[in-house]
């Protein structure tokens, strides 16, 4: 069993902030499979994704540089929270009587509650440096919508947020947020969009789906020269502004003076795992002995389940096609608590990392999971969000495995997100109402 | 207009955490008037406080001793959120154009989401220390509920919380934080207790008030030898519990190179408050030049329109008699969102610090409290509660005066919690349905 040696959490000042996202492209022993155009399925240019991005934002996109340089206004924003804390789970390790030390990257801690700002704010930041007016976005359980309703409030650009109808109503905390930081919220299907309108002639009481809201999303910011969409994973850009905070946690284990055996995030899109494990990922392209874990529910089962090819973005067949491990972009999960890993795909360079047998990807069903984050806050005393659980859930697996092994690994996971706005289902598994 | 001279937030290590409590009793020009017994009304000694407190909580409430050594078991959980930063509020300064310098300490930051937790794990550590099995409480909209099952799940107690029924069914959210953290919650009043079946026998659907539930608390908690009582606001020793998070400011400030010339804090009971002003009190006490301001909400205001008399602390007079400033133990506040400010009395010792001149009260009507909210969450970035947005509203107004006067002071304001949980008043703002 662990025992104390060390403090509860490692800080980093503003000034040991990273200063360049990494951009784990350069590094990819070969090239991305490019995306194709929905339509004519060639190759993509630049020019084809004008209409949606800011041109810097594309450029990151196809980008070979290893480090991009992070712009001084978001650094600004950034260090309203950042960086974060790293956190050793004393108490959950005692819990388990392991010797495996789990180490976390609390990201929890910004304004939205999760990791999301990240992108966001540099979303946002490019996009009102190309003088766009307006962004539209898509959201599903409310934490992307609310993560760039802040972004946007900090640079001054208006926001149109399409979110899932179901959630829209059952989520009134979400939308309240995105109202605080003055975005505009309206529940997709909407009459606003043809794409919305088509589906309201044929169910008029749709609940709406992410795939739907996207659609609404895009068609509008097509529309209008002065506005753009914007995405809040997947994405190689998105996945690349995430590892300010793997940069962080790397820097913090040096000054633990540690160095992880097993690095684990959850995955919806893929965005924070990308963010923890890409810069770790980097050691290990180089012949560093680590272990890399993608966790996902087994009711979306992708990375574990999905096939490892071209696929459209969005149910729609709107958006691009990219070469990513999916089931099938009609595919319609179960509403399960962790909205956030609902997606029938996988940022195209997890996929091709899982593909290649530099990532293990593993999932759980809900039950277990909830199970862990209930653990987790009668140890550590963090309620955390759903999606974060599956993290927690692997580590905890981790840790056990060492105490049947007697091996003192190193376990690094990262916390995405907290659970405040999450806790009917924390209530809902308490009373046993929760179902796999 | 102030311009960035230094970083957003000072951090401490948790070597830094300070090892003591401040006991302003101490520092008192003369000492407290004495508690008197409910039905005698004679001083109270601290054998009539056994059947409610552990003896060494009885010993702090009475002490005058200067510093009260915190216990290493106590250090250790508080090291889990523990020290919380000091932010400097750069953002709110620029909006409002002032030369004034506006810094907050963020006690948000806490597993349960306020300053609450300070005492409620140091109560549940001395009642596990002394043999105690069990706790019980009462909570209005579960703040204080939340911090105290998160102390007694980390000592082990169990604990039964007594709900004001109309909160227990409209948060359910903070209900559920109870639940998570093992707590046993009821809705007062209750079948439980007489005191509960008295009131339901009059009126079967009574909505409840923290006046029922701690005499709920109190009667269960007196009924059982393995079990006592727990208030989270009010007492001389959980105003000194809060301590900590003043000396750690002051510490914080220090290493900012700057001292405040305002102090400010919101009063409910008086335990935020508590912690921000004392350790800044005490050099005010020894001659130091330094504004200390409690608020209030207009619709309760107790330091500013309430009498300095001996009155009981709970509606059913079955609590001590202390001198206060009180509105009157029947009377009953309006439905506000700051649920955490809706006392009819006081602190004993805030109400003598106002009554001899060293704390000047102020109150703020609702709408006004959101507005200042509402400019913080779209500077700061940070959705507070409604109660800490009192302290807000009342740093904006001396912030205006400094730029009125071309001076530029330094502001500390306490932010006691975050406003998660209570979105839908945002929201209700927002829709301009909210009224003073």
């Amino acid at each position: 069993m662990s025992s104390k040696e060390g403090p509860y959490k490692v800080l980093l000042s503003e000034e040991e902030l990273p200063t360049s996202w990494y951009n784990i492209q350069a590094d990819l022993p070969t090239p991305l499979p490019p995306p194709l155009h929905p339509v004519t399925r060639e190759p993509l240019g630049p020019e084809d994704l004008a209409p949606l991005f800011p041109m810097e934002l594309i450029k990151q996109e196809m980008s070979q540089e290893r480090y991009i340089e992070i712009p001084e206004e978001v650094l600004e924003v950034y260090k309203l929270y950042r960086p974060t804390p790293l956190r050793r789970a004393y108490r959950l390790e005692k819990e388990l009587d392991t010797p495996a030390k789990i180490f976390y990257k609390d990201e929890s801690v910004s304004m939205a509650g999760s990791h999301k700002p990240n992108t966001a704010i540099a979303q946002a930041y490019y996009n009102k440096a190309e003088g766009v007016k307006r962004l539209t976005t898509e959201t599903g359980a409310g934490q992307w919508g609310s993560a760039l309703a802040l972004g946007c409030k900090f640079f001054g650009l208006d926001l149109k947020v399409f979110m899932v109808r179901i959630s829209y109503d059952q989520k009134p905390y979400r939308r309240a947020m995105m109202h605080v930081w003055s975005a505009d919220v309206t529940p997709s299907p909407s009459e606003l969009t043809q794409s919305g309108r088509d589906v309201l002639a044929e169910d008029p009481d749709s609940p709406g789906s992410i795939g739907i809201a996207i659609s609404e999303a895009v068609e509008l910011a097509v529309a209008d020269p002065d506005a753009r969409y914007s995405l809040g994973s997947v994405l190689n850009h998105v996945c690349m502004h995430q590892t300010v905070l793997g940069l962080e946690a790397k820097a913090q284990m040096e000054k633990y003076g540690e160095y992880p055996d097993v690095v684990i995030g959850c995955v919806g899109g893929g965005s924070n795992f990308s963010g923890i494990a890409f810069p770790f990922m980097k050691d290990k392209l180089e012949g560093k002995e680590i272990k890399i874990m993608a966790v996902e529910p087994t009711s979306c089962p992708t990375l574990t389940k999905g096939k490892y090819e071209y696929d459209f973005g969005d149910e729609a067949e709107l958006a691009p096609l990219v070469m990513m491990y999916t089931l099938g972009h009609k595919f319609v999960p179960s509403p399960i608590h962790a909205g956030g890993l609902r997606y029938h795909g996988a940022s195209p360079i997890v996929s091709k990392l899982v593909n290649e047998g530099y990532v293990e990807p593993v999932s759980y069903p809900q039950l277990a999971v909830f199970e862990s984050a209930m653990l987790f806050a009668r140890t550590e005393g963090m309620i955390i969000a759903p999606e974060s659980a599956h993290a927690v859930k692997c580590a905890i697996d981790e840790a056990l495995k060492c105490k049947e092994a007697g091996e003192s690994k190193n376990i690094l996971f990262n916390l995405s997100g907290h659970g405040l706005l999450d806790l009917s289902g924390y209530e809902e598994y308490i009373a046993g109402n929760l179902k796999d």
